[in-house]
């Protein structure tokens, strides 16, 4: 699109790229389980990794994923991706109750639930350090949208020899590891045991979930770490690097590296 | 908290300053409406904000927010925030149904939701462009989080002449305006005719429909907007500047400016 550039004092207008942001509707089994802000494009992966890291199967397999087409065609029918598991997936609850529920419900339970289910990752072999600090460079060959728009997010993953093996975007950091996810739960690549995952920006609980639930040993971003993600990578035995950038890193879980 | 800290080659160990992040569950009249991911403090904002900006309140005043502390003494109960309009609101429909919709129910129709209910902003002057740019600078004065931490968003309100009234801070970008906002509308503030809101970071679809809900005139931010930012900018009479740095920021809407 042409944007108006306002610099030096004075105005010119100039071709500007935007990056696109459209809502998708994800469904399993035909309920509707998120509707997430989204970049299209890499939409299976995207709604297959989400429920995969959300809990939301179970340990059912996928059986196929598709766009929701059985209603007049529209543009939006692309914005309604169908997961299906034939029914093995549990049925979905909603996450919003209109019960009245005081203090029963509450994000902390929310959090538990997410993470109860998870069973503490298997020890692996820690990634060479200088290998995590080379990754971001690695992973930004995939990262076209960025250096184009400003305004996208990457994920990566990698294996501890360095070698970045899938990296996806998006306008949502957390789509672009569901994308990452999907993908590898579509090639029947997960647990992801002993490989790593790269992130841009900063490191919330939800991405520490998100690797924990995929097997990722190791979660490493180009920003800094909630409070919340170092505490839930230390429960899950996650390696946390934040601010890994060329030559350098700031390692949070484990508490304690052997010096 | 310690982290160990890898550069040039080498480990040592140095204290850091970590954001909190906690689950807040809101709570609209008793029926839990959100639970969202934020750094505690100005919680009662956060709340009401957040059901002001989506269209919860439908008019409603807000009597009252108060943590839900009818239950056992714990640190959770601090993590559920109630907003009360003595049932003068209407009671919120869960987003996510369990029913099977096929493509009856997109994030499409959401979006449109969300903008339908909401009129055209008024015509007002616009802001001059030296302001525009001279906000970031002003507007970190009480953005003290992120330079100790690097992983906060700040949000701030601002006047014509380039006041900052109220600056707020969150993990969440999103949040950050919901406080400002919600600040705005517990003082009788609201709508923000004339006024403009900060962001730091990036301006998604959400930022300009919550801008548009509080009736800010203008929104800047200091990174690039949306494709869908743009467009509901458009739609809303909203001026949308992004990339605002000291000297410099871009117009994407209105779409044309008087050169």
């Amino acid at each position: 699109m042409l944007v108006t550039v306002y610099e030096d004092g004075a105005l010119r207008r100039r071709p500007d790229d935007v990056i696109v942001e459209e809502p998708m509707t994800i469904q399993l089994d035909g309920n509707i389980v998120s509707t997430t802000m989204r970049t299209p494009g890499n939409d299976y992966e995207l709604a297959a990794g989400f429920c995969f890291s959300d809990g939301l199967l179970d340990g059912a397999a996928v059986k196929g994923v598709r766009y929701c087409a059985d209603g007049a065609a529209s543009e939006s029918q692309f914005n309604v991706v169908t997961v299906e598991t034939g029914g093995k997936a549990p049925v979905p609850t909603p996450r919003l109750g209109t019960t009245t529920s005081s203090c029963g419900l509450c994000g902390n339970d929310a959090i538990e639930a997410l993470c109860d289910r998870l069973e503490r990752l298997p020890a692996t072999p820690p990634i060479d350090l200088d290998v995590l600090t080379s990754i971001p460079n690695a992973a930004s060959g995939g990262q076209g949208l960025f250096s184009t728009t400003g305004a996208v997010h990457g994920a990566a993953a990698f294996t501890p020899a360095g070698e970045v093996l899938i990296t996806r975007e998006d306008v949502g950091r957390h789509n672009a590891v569901d994308k990452v996810v999907g993908r590898m739960l579509l090639d029947g690549q997960l647990p992801a045991t002993g490989l790593g995952l790269f992130v841009s920006g900063r490191a919330s609980f939800e991405l520490v979930q998100k690797a924990w639930a995929a097997g990722f040993g190791t979660l490493i971003a180009v920003s800094a770490p909630t409070a919340l993600a170092v505490q839930t990578a230390r429960r899950a035995g996650l390696m946390l690097a934040g601010f890994v950038r060329d030559e350098r890193l700031n390692i949070y879980a484990p508490e304690r590296m052997p010096l």
